[in-house]
């Protein structure tokens, strides 16, 4: 089992755990990068966002919304930033499907936007690149 | 109708849209920040995460995830990432919910990840305040 994030939802290795049911695990991200930096990770072993399959992909989302709701109804935030990355092309670091949930408050001077740099190429080219209609 | 993404839907603004079905509306974004910025936006209007239903909510990652898998099987992509702001102080611009899903490939020199700071508060303080186990 190489795989960290199935090593913790194993218990085999620690997390602060803020949220499990059957199907997934809410944990501290250990990062310290951002406050309340936290992964939304189902239990089942999928890689990224492409090989996951519908259930699980619910399930993941309901569980963000849970404690997305839990931040803002009950812990004084009013704001969520989700965040995912799948294939290593995208930035994902751990190969088990994570959502990255950050919980937001006014004034909290969090900039959650990534320093994009600009379009390269036209929208139109682009976009006959990838339109499927 | 003061929502933008809802005079889209009503066909009353132009967009370039990438993929429609009953539920959802994908459509480029126009700001040209980042090559392959779209928008998957679903048809019903909800403000956020935080007042979506879930059969909303599993059919915008369902055509997420259906766009993702285009990406990488179809137009040269290896990768994508996922972005959402739920509620002003997260960000978000448009009181409509939206995800951002931007196509990735190796090489692309994009940089996905917000400018994150560092963290201010201890983790176990925040784990505190936010824990639902």
């Amino acid at each position: 089992m190489d795989c960290v994030f199935c090593r913790i939802i194993a218990g085999n290795l620690p997390a602060l755990k803020v949220y499990e049911d059957e199907r997934t695990l809410v944990i501290m991200d250990i990062a310290r990068d951002v406050d309340g930096h936290m992964l939304v990770i189902p239990k089942k072993h999928v890689q990224s966002l492409h090989d996951c399959d519908p259930d699980t992909l619910a399930a993941l989302m309901a569980t963000a919304q849970k404690v997305a709701r839990h931040c803002v109804n009950r812990c004084g935030y009013d704001g969520v930033n989700l965040l995912n990355a799948s294939g290593e092309s995208a930035g994902q670091s751990v190969a088990h499907l994570h959502l990255h949930l950050i919980p937001r408050q006014k004034g909290d001077g969090i900039d959650a936007w990534p320093p994009f740099e600009g379009a390269r190429t036209s929208i139109q080219e682009t976009y006959q690149r990838i339109r499927m209609t």
